[in-house]
């Protein structure tokens, strides 16, 4: 038994976020069908494309569901999503969907099929307009406090770090909406805007009561870590690593190995500081830097990676995604988390198992993601009933796209 | 009612991932005690402070909880730990932590005082080293492909992103282990590590897929937006916009207001490509972008901003981190997400409610974050039933440190 079993869960969602939070929901045990437009929606395609042409991106996001293929804008074919909701059973009526502004999904036309629908609809702005990461990101402040600190131009971030927390919010409004309809009976409609998501974290983080309570705001500091100490360093060899000293420990390490310990401590007499605080060592951030530096500059990689580890100091290796994926000490090897997939479609390739490695449950194994449309019949089965001609008579009409 | 209504967490944590995951259940309607160390853990402090000193961060990941402030290297502190988890009920005995590898805290001997604990670990790496956001996130490759396309060295990013989302999946380890738990009865351990999240991130994205399949890997590509059409232009008056074209409909709108479409046109067929396939205007982004830029360079931010609104084109604003917070149209306004929070150790500022909009229930209304052990008294009161005098006789002992 896995703890979201007796969940299933209807994902119309495209991008990141939403199919994210419903991959996650799969991991955890949840039966989750994906409807998909005819022929795949507008991110079906997305790069990087395995060499036959399909997409590795969507691939990743995708995993463990099913997906069923459906003229959405007949009403047959919505009939049949409306259908879906409606299967009677405590775990079903659950519906995850970036699907905004469409009168046909709006929640109180959703309720006349399932009354206790649990409705998590992923959003752009509170205000209804549209918004993707890339829209959101800028908006916050982030890029001009990103990169170098000589840099004229804003930087963005690669990652889509605002998709990714608000899938892993919606999957957590899933499971908490369903124990709170297990409670009251009562059907759960939960909105999560990309836009909120981005400002309420820059809030959590602090940065928000800064400009407020202080009239400060931060600046862009290049590659340190903010409030404590925290730099790269290059190495006689051209490789580079990132040291934390978040912790007095962490620091007293760093200074011992690097033989610094008594420049810094006359140095801290002359100032006047005391450098066993995180905000002094985060304010003379340069001059530690400085002093710091030749030692690593005057070592190989090598010699540096050994001397952290002997000296137990949080560093990390700055890594091209190709060692992150290939060497033998890079992350997905030291996470023992990937199993290798033989997908027939895209390859063999390395795929994760889920994050939350858990005692008491064993997650789903990894597997290929479906083709679009490749479970239309056995959906059309499992959840509604239909026999094989029933179904072939469904897609007849168009309202459904049966696999060849 | 809440959906986490009747759930009890003792969160025993630091930095952003354990504080941000607690804070989040909080939202949702869980009772939370983070557990203090006496003055408080080494994050208690961090940057940025308000004029008193009080940490705002430390602030802001720690709303909507109760503290209490405990010796939790004296055994009779410890006690009072498990004395929490050991309180019985079907919503108790459930622990966050990222204090990893302490023997007192391993799932094996925390059972012995709550058979059925639910413990979700937080940790840096599988093989038990540690690593924290800025040691990992070197170690995924992203720096090498942030920044400008002629930057040298690697690009840290200034968002904790990998702490937030591992923060938000063990909330739902959380929710999805307590549902199990209901289930069957059976305790459940939970360990989620950073660079686990990090690492499977980038394989749900294909970054891993596209280096083994395909054989290449992402590129350094400023601020382009990866395999489809995204660029940022700066306007006449030196502002700066992130307009984006994932769908055709995006497209076509673009090139109509910036009358580009006969020359694209031209140029589709010179090169015998097709921009309606996102590949393709991903590919040649170079050159649409110099034929797009002339177009904001000749017109006033607010010019171009009226513009895009008018054509229904998808785009961001660069803002500032203060635009972003005193904008009458910056996020955090159009939001309507914030309400006003008077502290009296840290002053007034907006703060957010969840991100998850629910019209099921009514969110807790945020307010200051406790006070390091402001709430020992009552928790030892609501929780253990101890009497005020019994609560001081404790504190005398030095476990616990009452509130003056």
């Amino acid at each position: 038994m896995l703890p979201l079993s007796g969940l299933h869960v209807v994902d119309l969602c495209t991008y990141v976020a939403g199919p994210s939070a419903c991959m996650t929901l799969a991991q955890l045990g949840a039966d989750v069908v994906r409807v998909d437009p005819i022929g795949g929606a507008t991110d079906t395609r997305r790069l990087p494309l395995a060499p036959g042409g399909r997409s590795l991106y969507w691939a990743g996001l995708n995993r463990g569901k099913r997906s069923i293929e459906v003229d959405l804008r007949s009403e047959a074919g919505r009939d049949v999503v409306r259908g879906l909701l409606a299967v009677p059973g405590d775990g079903h009526g659950i519906l995850v969907t970036n699907a905004v502004g469409q009168a046909w999904l709006r929640h109180a036309a959703l309720l006349e099929v399932r009354p206790d629908l649990i409705q998590v609809q992923i959003g752009g702005r509170a205000d209804g307009r549209p918004a993707v990461d890339y829209t959101v990101n800028c908006e916050v402040g982030l890029p001009w406090v990103t990169g170098p600190v000589d840099a004229s131009a804003p930087v963005n971030h690669v990652l889509p770090a605002w998709d990714l927390i608000t899938g892993a919010h919606a999957a957590l409004a899933v499971v908490s909406a369903e124990r709170l309809r297990r409670a009251t009976g009562a059907p759960q409609l939960v909105e999560i805007n990309l836009a909120d998501v981005a400002v309420a974290t820059m809030a959590h983080l602090g940065f928000v009561a800064d400009v407020v309570v202080n009239g400060s705001q931060r600046l862009r500091e290049g590659n340190y870590l903010y409030g404590s100490y925290g730099c790269d360093f290059p190495t006689a060899d051209a490789r580079r690593v990132m040291v934390v000293a978040l912790t007095n420990r962490h620091w007293n390490n760093l200074i011992r190995l690097t033989g610094t310990e008594d420049v810094l401590a006359a140095m801290e007499k002359a100032l006047g500081v005391d450098f066993a605080a995180e905000e002094a060592r985060y304010r003379y951030r340069d001059v530690i830097s400085a002093l710091l530096r030749p030692w690593f500059e005057q070592r190989t990689h090598a010699d540096v990676v050994a001397a952290l580890e002997g000296a137990h100091i949080l560093w990390g290796d700055y890594r091209t995604i190709e060692e992150m994926t290939r060497s033998g000490d890079g992350l997905l090897a030291t996470s023992g988390l990937f199993t290798e997939v033989d997908d027939p479609a895209l390859g063999r390739y390395p795929v994760p198992l889920p994050v939350a490695r858990p005692s008491g449950w064993a997650p789903p194994v990894p597997g290929p993601a479906p083709a679009v449309g490749a479970d239309t019949g056995n959906v059309l089965s499992d959840w509604l009933g239909l026999s094989g001609s029933e179904a072939a008579g469904l897609a007849e009409t168009g309202a459904v796209r049966l696999p060849v």
